[in-house]
């Protein structure tokens, strides 16, 4: 998919999405949802899956400053950002590059200006990560939101 | 923007919120986050907002044959569904078209498939709820998702 922007990583899973998440609160986006697809999958279908979580981020001045300018936008929030292994153990992480699905629609330039800002922010986050790959991370446990 | 289904109803706000989530039930969605930003905006920015909340809904069949065909499309997962209440009172639901975000990263004809398939069942649960919109509606708690 050419609009998603990605890194491949040798850190292991977990480690990924805690450090993405650090990552992310550094370019001032929350963490606002967290989904399992591995759990889905498993609760509703009965398949193993491989590990395969999509974490929502949000940043509230962006993301206040686009649904005023076009009351719809919120069918793109939050920010999904996607940590997964491979069969091969590699971890991945990947996020979609906001400027594509908004310039499709509309080309309004203060939504497009936001948009800009807010994927150079999903890119640093993932460009840190890579960075800084192979130090030791501080670990927290991430709260997992359970299907409703 | 012209990626966006959507309809205007005549029924309160948690209701219109009610209802969607029955109908996507219908559709074989279930909605699995729920993220009030007028919540995010007075809790973040201390900004009162008028009523909007995303839903995030999931069709485990669908999302499972989409991320196996491509492993990034989970960048498009859940499928978000905005519920809101204008400044007039009036309160409108709106989804994003599936197809129109996959289309332009990739012509894979499985996926546009079941995008096609996506996209014409959440256009259900919409025209269904417009509907009955004057119907006597069963109302259930919905969890929110606190911020993380």
């Amino acid at each position: 998919m050419n609009n998603v922007y990605s890194r491949k990583l040798s850190i292991p899973f977990d480690q990924a999405i805690v450090r993405l998440t650090e990552n992310l609160k550094r370019q001032g986006f929350g963490v606002i949802t967290n989904i399992s697809m591995k759990n889905v999958f498993k609760e509703k279908l009965n398949i193993d899956f491989r590990n395969y979580t999509i974490l929502g981020a949000c940043n509230p001045e962006f993301a206040y400053k686009a649904v005023s300018l076009e009351s719809h936008v919120g069918t793109m929030l939050p920010c999904n950002l996607v940590v997964q292994q491979h069969e091969n153990g590699e971890v991945e992480v990947s996020a979609m590059n906001p400027l594509e699905a908004i310039d499709k629609a509309l080309a309004t330039t203060f939504l497009s200006e936001i948009a800009v800002q807010v994927s150079a922010r999903l890119r640093a986050a993932l460009d840190d990560l890579h960075r800084h790959a192979l130090e030791p991370a501080e670990v927290d446990a991430i709260p997992q939101h359970p299907l409703a």
